[in-house]
């Protein structure tokens, strides 16, 4: 079965993007090696936000991984590049038991919420920034159901203090 | 100069306490050593609901410390085992040049905000639980400012899965 990994970069006060949608906070710590991590998948998910502000900065191709966007709005006409859905809870599953490499849940907690209460994520890997934002957009919005994880791997980035956490979704 | 650390026990997406003010969702890993924490301090400091809580659960002196109150509504002679204060700004900075052990700055995320503002905070000290809580109190209300922090120390507690994160405030 194939695993959907929330893969994301946090500062301490539990936010993934600053209250504007900024990542100049993020300090790309040159031990992290995104190859190997990249390499794991070859699918990402992710919400519309997500979507529209990755076509923004011209991200073409989503790194060469197969792309599924969840959105009620977007139409798949106007969105070539990718799979748009609008039902996670059918899609998630198909992908899971299909062939293929991980899936990465990117972005968006609002996406990660929705999956979480479905049952569908199966790790949550942060990289902890050593950096309170004050505000911004939360990991996981509230309110949410309770979640319990297993601490199933970690590493420190000493150049920058990057706190790499990897948890199993118990 | 004494230390002013806040250090608290957090869940991932970065509460200290429930939505009820819950705890019960902190597993104390028997490998912390809370006495060798506690020897640290001397004094605490907290916000009125922390002291409050407190009372309630009949945590009678405090652990031992001498403990300040920071509240505009609390009057002093209601509350004879704590020093009140309704002036942070002047209370702090006296403490931290006298004579002592460190401070510890307890609970609520209202005062760490006021005293993060006010650059009064030296550390923060982070006990990561593996659990999603999905609300509560967070630990730094928002909106706040953006505050770097600068990674000192970090010990993973493998029973449990706590990760114990300390961080100099730049």
């Amino acid at each position: 079965m194939r695993r959907v990994r929330f893969s994301v970069a946090m500062s301490l006060d539990g936010y993934i993007a600053g209250p504007k949608g900024e990542y100049d906070w993020i300090v790309m710590d040159p031990d992290i090696d995104f190859g190997a991590l990249f390499k794991d998948f070859d699918t990402v998910l992710m919400g519309r936000k997500s979507y529209e502000a990755a076509r923004q900065q011209g991200s073409g191709g989503m790194l060469g991984m197969q792309a599924f966007v969840f959105s009620r709005t977007l139409r798949q006409r106007d969105c070539p590049d990718v799979t748009v859905s609008d039902t996670p809870e059918a899609t998630v599953p198909e992908l899971k038991v299909g062939d293929g490499k991980d899936i990465w849940l990117f972005g968006g907690g609002g996406l990660f919420r929705s999956l979480l209460d479905l049952g569908l994520v199966d790790t949550v890997e942060v990289a902890i920034i050593p950096v309170l934002l004050g505000s911004g957009v939360p990991l996981l919005p509230h309110p949410a159901a309770r979640a319990k994880l297993r601490l199933t791997g970690h590493r420190v980035y000493e150049k920058t203090g990057t706190t790499a956490l990897e948890y199993v979704v118990v």
